[in-house]
């Protein structure tokens, strides 16, 4: 299923203050049998690009594995009425990088240095989000 | 499709104490083309049954319609780690009651006497979803 192109949108100014804020996504993704997943994600973003940080094999990394379509809701934590909701496609999954992507993460939100929730036998992977459609 | 039966959790008291807050629920549903929708949502309960309020005609009001399965997720606003995913399905969505129910959320969420938002061509609507699964 899945892989229908539906356009690229481009970041608004203000999903780009969203992202760049210390505020949560809610990441919606479509498990095997076709439910909703829905789970909160460290949000970042490359130019156009939202990135965002899983481990390998957790359920919402295998949903985008499998379908590329997803869904993003962040909020404004100081004003939660402000707030995007994203669809998008995943256009790429990486490891590459993906250890220094989460600290940078542990430091923007927790103020860490480095993110203390590793695991030896995680791998931790980084999600590419193309947005589509920005409300 | 869906109408899989995955049995019924109970609310745990993390979770009552997270929808009994003034916290905002990120609801997960499915698109007509199996794509993932996602939310904000105020939320409430009735016992172990979650309440939504959302307008006739919305995305989520016809994907739930279309398909009962839903997920949901909520933060603690003053500790968004403490938060829960709970996945379930809808058992009654019911326009009785629902102008009530979202004066009882603007108050609740927003100290409002009357929720401001109301439009006279759109009808509110409570959906009820009963938990399967709580993570």
């Amino acid at each position: 299923m899945a892989n229908v192109v539906i356009g690229v949108a481009k970041l608004s100014p203000i999903a780009v203050r969203l992202i760049e804020g210390k505020n949560f996504g809610f990441l919606a993704t479509v498990l095997r049998d076709g439910s909703p997943h829905v789970a909160p994600v460290w949000v970042d973003h490359e130019g156009n690009v939202i990135l965002v940080n899983t481990v390998v094999g957790r359920a919402k990394q295998k949903n985008m594995a499998r379908d590329d379509r997803v869904a993003l809701s962040i909020a404004n934590h100081d004003n939660p009425y402000e707030r995007v909701v994203i669809r998008g496609r995943v256009i790429a999954q990486t490891t590459e990088g993906a250890e220094e992507h989460i600290d940078k993460l542990a430091k923007k939100y927790r103020g860490a240095d480095k993110y203390q929730g590793s695991s030896p036998d995680e791998q931790r992977i980084i999600i590419k989000i193309e947005p589509a459609r920005i409300s």
